[in-house]
């Protein structure tokens, strides 16, 4: 963890109870890495875009190579980090070089899982979504109150079975804190996925006006859904990474984190938070 | 949550402190989903494969086509469920039918995030990591009382900020649960992949003899890194899928989960722990 983007200050609000403090968090680093492979003399390929909290890089590829069968631990004969070429994000680009051809139709033949990124480069990302996303409308303006009593209201509409620890939650909700849509998963991505397709079919989108309630943490990709759903304001139960905060700042989503018993942080627009 | 799949029933080893007791399980479901798109008269477009769970499949496709700014809600037509011209995985395919063509540069034009996956179907593709996995190693095997020290060993060798809740963990232990390499980041599949590729470059790939202990979720993809790096041991602080349990059984690899406390579930091959 030497590399100083794995982790970022934010200023942030914290509410405990009846009392609320401005002060700095640190939060987990969050960047894309593109990830690329050549063997001798050949141009590298591109392989997989990831996610990542940077540090460890070369490894993160390596080890991505090797467990999706790409190529064996003795292939791989060193790293090139950055694109010289690339004039917005020359360092999120990380080529592996290999002893022996990589054969293209071994990357092109696998059916790479896709969960959703737009783009190489953090503040490429950001530009890209800025303009795809359509504006956050005002609302909604919420109650302390309103807001810590949501994790046991959603809790409460989740199924016994996704209690027991296995299946992602998440709901909209409106002022007065009531839930609907909910919607659960194996995956943070698609529980909101669904949420956003049931209010879709419901011809509640966009969700202007509403929360959306996540149980888990947040990462970039989860403040672009919420945010191309149209909702005002993201509360978690977790942590959000320090991209998710950059962008729901640009993007002029409320962000609140850490939502458990009568606390929680919020990263971005406090606004929306009644008598903050 | 009307999908039968959305769950499955598997028998584990439950161990609570001294005591350990056969008995059935309920997890979460996960499969494969491949999301196609098609405007009038128009051929699908493959758009993204993703790992769900089984339920509510039409809102996950047009939530997914949402958020991603692919298409806008009035545009979703419909949906044809299953592509019957497939013999092995007719039921895992949805095809969003659209009221206006979708420009195939939209789709090409965006950067998907990958992880992995290696088929569209859950019978394939544990067929094919099959065929790649190379053949697990007997060992190690592990004491009860080394496994449920693990979880505090390696929280002692995260950093203070990564136990804020920011970051995935996860580490190689050895059958006296000394733990080496570890790795963190905001991505499970990524904080696996870092550890993965730490022990290439330190030459110690495969993992014979070691088991790989994980702070989060066991998704399928988590199970075949694991086997693919060559550990005989996966054990989690918290729940597997169903097709995690069905993929570690079938690789011949050790599946623990709720590593919590004095307590721990046994999903696949318990004879690497001692004394069950």
């Amino acid at each position: 963890m030497t590399d100083p983007r794995a982790q970022g200050d934010v200023r942030i609000v914290s509410v405990r109870g009846a009392t609320a403090q401005r002060r700095t968090d640190l939060l987990a680093g969050e960047e894309p890495m593109a990830i690329r492979a050549a063997g001798p003399g050949q141009e590298p390929l591109d392989i997989a875009v990831t996610m990542r909290t940077p540090g460890n890089d070369e490894d993160l590829a390596a080890g991505f190579l090797i467990t999706e069968g790409l190529v064996s631990p003795g292939a791989i004969a060193g790293f090139t980090l950055g694109d010289p070429s690339s004039v917005s994000h020359p360092d999120n680009t990380i080529t592996v070089r290999l002893t022996e051809p990589l054969d293209p139709s071994r990357v092109a033949g696998r059916n790479f899982v896709a969960t959703a990124s737009c783009g190489l480069c953090g503040k490429a990302s950001i530009d890209d979504v800025e303009r795809r996303v359509p504006p956050v409308a005002a609302g909604p303006t919420v109650s302390r109150e309103v807001l810590v009593a949501l994790p046991d209201r959603l809790r409460a509409v989740q199924t016994i079975f996704s209690r027991t620890g296995g299946l992602h939650a998440c709901a909209a909700f409106d002022a007065d804190g009531t839930l609907g849509p909910t919607a659960e998963d194996v995956g943070r991505h698609n529980a909101l996925d669904k949420l956003v397709g049931i209010a879709a079919q419901r011809g509640m989108l966009p969700l202007a006006g509403r929360g959306v309630l996540v149980s888990g943490r947040v990462s970039f990709e989860i403040v672009q859904k919420t945010a191309m759903a149209g909702a005002g304001l993201l509360a978690a139960v977790s942590a959000p990474t320090d991209l998710a905060v950059r962008v729901a700042d640009r993007l002029g989503l409320t962000l609140v984190g850490f939502l458990r018993d009568d606390s929680f942080n919020v990263y971005a627009h406090p606004e929306r938070i009644a008598d903050l």
